[in-house]
């Protein structure tokens, strides 16, 4: 029997860790992967002390950070199932592998909106792509589509622009979202085409993707691609969540200031919760915030031996 | 008229100017000086992304952080008032100079908390200190006194302990508090002594501070101190805030999660807000939060042009 279970590795996640192990609980942490979200980002520019970076480099640095302490990692599995017993949590993984604690934190961020359109899944892997900093050096001198006019889909647009021929830029909007800075770097590219105020309604191809098409003005229009990057956002990744756990209208678990749930013992962090901003620096104080409060927990319940 | 004015330059304020900056808000920081309390921490092992690291060095990282950011600053000086006008807030410092923003991210943080027993004001800088960091070294050989158990407390001790002939750490509480692993390196230096249930009722002197007064159950007891360090916690810098912002029991602003107070227009992060755990990684999140909901706000008032 654990002290906590900490469920997913992403800043949050690993940011709990460092503090559970500072308190000296017995922890374990759960992960199907180890940096989440944030080893997607390209260039982090915002995380107070690193001036820039790239998020492999920085979660590099929090993984050197975490092992620096005592905190037992169970790497390459999921959560399937969270059930809340008597006194404690049992937490059972796709590997059929069972684990309990005390505690729990919940810190397994979300995975990225499909576009939900014929072609999307019949072409991943084949042009359809998540993740720019993974995929995009696979595109050179090639013709990109990229959806989603945010913060994502700006960085995407940045990113593939040093590697694609051209790059166009779909937004249902009428303008781009996402940093000032940002924004201004892409309208200043001349290889970027901002496609406004447009919906992609199909990917085609044959092997590969070869098109996407378009609606703007209720006029159809096809535009070339070989590769389709979907950075619409992404939605929280809650379903072994025992039902009692209260979630927002976004699926989002709701906490309070304190990260507590309605759930006692159960705590959330990061890009799970109903935060409305999704940073790695915030993500990385709620996770440090959640381990206090589940210490505090423990402490109050007489778990923890004095 | 600037967008934002932070007041207070501590990992809140600093990370709050980091991502105003990034969302290319006109921006002012006021501060009397550039880092908070986290300039007094001694060795910080739990900021995500550095495994050690000295308070004023990881201040430095932040304050070349920010530099690469075009944020106005405004140093050494403190607010003393702050008005609410029809659509905008001055501050004005303690030097009579005025400065005014759309929106303010209120990131003053905490001071010391003071015994308020007798010799305290008459010894202060003649024995009696609020920072070990700062003030340790100065007592190479001497003893002294620690007052309160928390984390702050057990840091001083460490501290004094690699300078001073012997530590006496005195709480007027049955136990330690603060982290086990700080705990159990404090318990195990034989130069510390811990007093429980013991409250110091007096300090004691010529022109240099000589002794302090103890009592423990019910027994008057007199120790000898050329130093007392004084970590019983801090309380929040609110003066100067308009009467008609929310504040809870503890002096401290209410926020809630997206870092709101009562006033529109008005943001707060940090030590200085209702949250309960004063921690650096904590106060940088929260920082960044207070950005973001201050951006979003100006941009609904239709302060900012697109």
């Amino acid at each position: 029997m654990k002290d906590v279970l900490i469920i997913g590795a992403g800043p949050a996640g690993l940011s709990a860790g460092v503090y559970c192990a500072r308190k000296m609980l017995d922890t374990l942490l759960i992960s199907g992967d180890i940096g989440g979200q944030a080893m997607l980002s390209w260039e982090i520019e915002n995380y107070l002390g690193y001036q820039l970076i790239s998020g492999v480099e920085l979660v590099e640095r929090f993984r050197d950070h975490l092992e620096n302490f005592k905190v037992e990692l169970k790497e390459s599995c999921k959560v399937t199932s969270l059930v809340r017993t008597e006194e404690s949590f049992t937490a059972t993984t796709n590997k059929g592998d069972e684990f309990s604690g005390r505690a729990v934190i919940v810190a397994s961020g979300k995975v990225p909106i499909r576009l939900g359109i014929p072609g999307e899944d019949k072409y991943r892997g084949r042009g359809v792509a998540y993740c720019a900093t993974c995929d995009g050096p696979l595109f050179r001198d090639k013709e990109v589509a990229v959806i989603g006019g945010g913060n994502a889909g700006l960085g995407a647009t940045l990113q593939l622009a040093q590697f694609a021929r051209g790059v166009n830029l779909i937004t249902e909007e009428q303008y781009l979202r996402g940093d000032e800075v940002r924004q201004n770097r892409v309208l200043a590219l001349e290889a970027v085409d901002v496609f406004y105020s447009s919906r992609v309604t199909a990917i085609n191809g044959n092997t590969f993707v070869e098109s996407i098409d378009l609606m703007h003005d209720n006029e159809k229009r096809t535009l070339p691609a070989q590769g389709v990057f979907v950075e619409i956002g992404s939605k929280p990744s809650t379903s072994f969540l025992p039902v009692q756990v209260e979630l927002n209208d976004g699926g989002e678990i709701i906490i309070d200031a304190n990260n507590e749930t309605n759930t006692p013992g159960l705590f959330a962090a990061g890009d799970v919760t109903n935060v409305s901003e999704k940073q790695i620096i915030i993500a990385a104080g709620e996770g440090a915030k959640a381990s206090l409060s589940a210490y505090n927990w423990l402490l109050k319940q007489e778990y923890l031996r004095r």
